[in-house]
């Protein structure tokens, strides 16, 4: 069957970074199309995803899959016979489901205060919540190698893409996450050692370089 | 196979009602435990949930399941040999799962700001967002019996439990719901029409009362 597939992406993007990954994790070829975000919308994306207008958007044989955690689950569902990225078993999908449903909840809104506000209050509360955040996460990890046990899954793929925002969470909120999260850490080098993750993130420094950017069109430095 | 469920709910919730909605359609038994919100929170909602502490929790032979949205899946999911819920095609799937995630992101936000506040100009702002949202879900069902088509399912689930609180929508946000989405309105009695739906939501009036008295206790009458 040939297959037609298109993501409509942004490179620095953790919710783009979690479709990226599970792409190559299907072993799935697609091409990639960049998206000149903030400034610019392309007429694709807002042909594709006139109701949220974001990326990413997949593009499967023409037909679009919008939201991240939406569009995770759908390659696995319809790539089903290789490398399953979320559990079979109801209840170990409706654990992975929640953390990734928390990680959606809290993660974005606490980062965002700490990168795109200089408001001090409003930087220590990101700041706060932020690192509270990553300990609930870290509790839920305990020892295991990865979120969901012995194999990298569903949790681990909507949460490492922040890994490449660390160095601007640091620098903006005066924070050290080795300090803070030192269970984290760990976990992260372990899922940058997959070909899937290390291919698929951007650079910690093109992050900080696209950040640095933006805060200035944006009034912030 | 002896199955223990029992249901940690508010009645007046929309989220609640989806979980009743579903296990009524997969004709399960259970044990309904209405919670003193918003004053006490049970011990056993906290034990069960102690990251979001929210109900509606769903505890399935001692394990609890947070998170309407994904109850109903599980729900789907173990119990699959009768009354899909969710479409079975992965596109479908994804679409249905889209819908469901712009409710939750878009209607209990604008609708709060009706119900929950006084200052005039968030009650106008919420106003404004709930018609834009409901205008929006209208788009989707177009001509169809239930959003999924002919087949009442995940979004009809994820959305009736509004209809509850239409009535207040009304009184506090000074709108009338048919005249704003004469759509809708034969939807909401169309799945009124079905016992799962009938049985589990809260009387209209009933939710009214309720709002009064949160609405004076909280201060704002």
């Amino acid at each position: 069957m040939g297959e037609e597939l298109i993501l409509l992406d942004f490179l620095p993007s953790m919710f783009g970074a979690r479709v990226r990954i599970a792409l190559e994790e299907k072993g799935l070829s697609y091409e990639y199309r960049e998206e000149e975000l903030p400034n610019k919308k392309s007429p694709l994306l807002l042909e594709m995803n006139p109701v949220q207008k974001k990326i990413p958007v997949l593009i499967h044989n023409g037909k679009p899959i919008c939201e991240s955690f939406i569009i995770v689950q759908y390659i696995d569902e319809v790539w089903n016979h290789k490398t399953p990225i979320l559990p079979s078993d109801p209840y170990a999908k409706a654990q992975a489901r929640f953390w990734v449903d928390f990680i959606d909840k809290k993660m974005y809104a606490a980062a965002s205060k700490i990168t795109w506000r200089n408001n001090k209050e409003e930087v220590e509360e990101g700041k706060k919540e932020l690192i509270e955040n990553f300990k609930v996460l870290e509790g839920e990890l305990g020892d295991k190698l990865y979120f969901g046990g012995d194999v990298f899954g569903f949790v681990d793929i909507a949460l490492i893409g922040f890994s490449a925002w660390f160095d601007c969470y640091q620098t903006y909120g005066n924070l050290s996450m080795e300090d803070e999260c030192p269970k984290l850490i760990p976990w992260v080098k372990r899922c940058l050692e997959r070909e899937s993750v290390s291919k698929s993130l951007a650079h910690p420094n093109k992050v900080h370089d696209i950040v640095v950017k933006l805060r200035k069109h944006i009034g912030l430095d």
